[in-house]
């Protein structure tokens, strides 16, 4: 089927590190040129779009925040339709700025929805306790991803996963996750992007939560070599790729 | 059945606040009297035995720290089973002491048993992942409970349930639950009693941790109704008491 428009992965397929993977800017020239729709997608809960901008455009990459999709982007999308309900975030870094960019400012009390991210050193047990009371006086929780850990400069790191768990263990609720790999996450950046899922592809590094996430949503999905590719990552897991290129560059042929 | 041992749950049926219940001094000497074995069961996981008898004792209940059973109790008899493993502790109050007494030293490195009680504001980002990481390099998980809240002074407050459930999630691991209404708890107090199941009964005032967990173990259990009990907990619980009766006092009409 014809790609009409791209999710692209940033960390992994765009860069390793801090360094451009080969031919990568041009590539994005490249799509930029022929007018293919297209949003960059993120994980990261940590920080707002502004300043994944920044750090892109650092790096040689001219990319506007409005490029850029992220779950604290699919969670302010959801909570438009909801009526704009009152929020609390349990969240580091500068996340926070992507809600009053939106002009949501969160509060500390009469809590509509708790917001999860990779909270990190702010996941105390005050914070966390104060968000438990919020969902049981009522509040939805909203997870902005639940990865189980990932690895910091100093070893494994417990990621948002674990801390939503508890707190659906707590109030025996279910969030709503709206990070990759849940259909939530891709079915409002298709919404961004404003394409019907088979006609886009979602280019990443990661077999489960990029290409598996996307397949399921019924978007094409092409792995790149590069980032987090391992070599028999696609024998050993079940899910299979729409296509797979050595890097970034090489969707060159397909569009 | 007659009943030739006793499981006694503390707080809700010697005392309730600080306050014994009718006639309960009375009845634990009658027990006494009689040469009726017996423990106090007990599923606090921040006291010590020495400091739960010393509380029981400002009471007016002559109480030996023998005499009471707790979950860490209940987790250092297996963690003995088990050729005493290295073990972490993250729990708050004096409960390592009760390790401490029993000879195990808790450690920081080389951690072979995680044990996690209600550590309440030792339940920190840096604490918890200490934790992740010991499990991740080949350490077992003990709870001493997995309750979800308790009711503080302030308000609902989380219990170890959460945070059991956190290095569940991010490890893959099942964690062995050794507090009420785990069957290992009540396994493991009764061979402190040294009595088969069937012959002994619990009194508690929890229809669900008590009552349950004492049934579906094999023993009697008698539903006292001070504490916690309210009038149409058992009509809405499919746990059906072997007996119900007005206090720990009424006892005495069943041995």
């Amino acid at each position: 089927m014809a790609i009409e428009g791209l999710l692209i992965d940033l960390d992994g397929v765009l860069y390793v590190g801090d360094k451009e993977t080969p031919g990568a800017a041009s590539m994005l020239e490249a799509i930029r040129e022929r007018d293919i729709p297209f949003r960059f997608v993120s994980n990261t809960t940590r920080k707002s779009r502004r300043t994944i901008s920044r750090k892109l455009q650092d790096m040689g990459f001219p990319v506007e925040a409005a490029e850029i999709f992220t779950p604290a982007v699919a969670a302010i999308s959801w909570l438009e339709t909801q009526g704009s309900p009152r929020v609390h975030l349990l969240t580091t870094g500068d996340v926070d700025q992507e809600f009053l960019d939106a002009g949501i400012s969160p509060v500390d009390h009469d809590v509509e929805q708790v917001v999860v991210g990779d909270a990190g050193g702010n996941f105390s047990y005050i914070r966390m306790n104060q968000a438990f009371r919020f969902v049981m006086d009522g509040a939805g929780i909203i997870a902005l991803e639940k990865d189980r850990y990932w690895m910091a400069p100093d070893g494994l790191a417990l990621s948002a996963g674990p801390f939503v768990n508890a707190l659906e263990y707590a109030t025996r609720k279910s969030a709503l996750v709206v990070g990759k790999p849940a259909p939530e996450f891709f079915r409002l950046a298709l919404e961004a992007l404003g394409l019907p899922a088979g006609n886009v592809a979602m280019i990443g590094d990661d077999i489960d939560t990029d290409i598996g996430g996307a397949l399921s949503c019924g978007m094409q999905a092409i792995l790149v070599r590069t980032g987090k590719f391992r070599p028999g990552v696609t024998s050993a897991s079940p899910v299979t790729p729409t296509e797979i290129i050595d890097n970034f560059a090489q969707l060159e042929r397909m569009l």
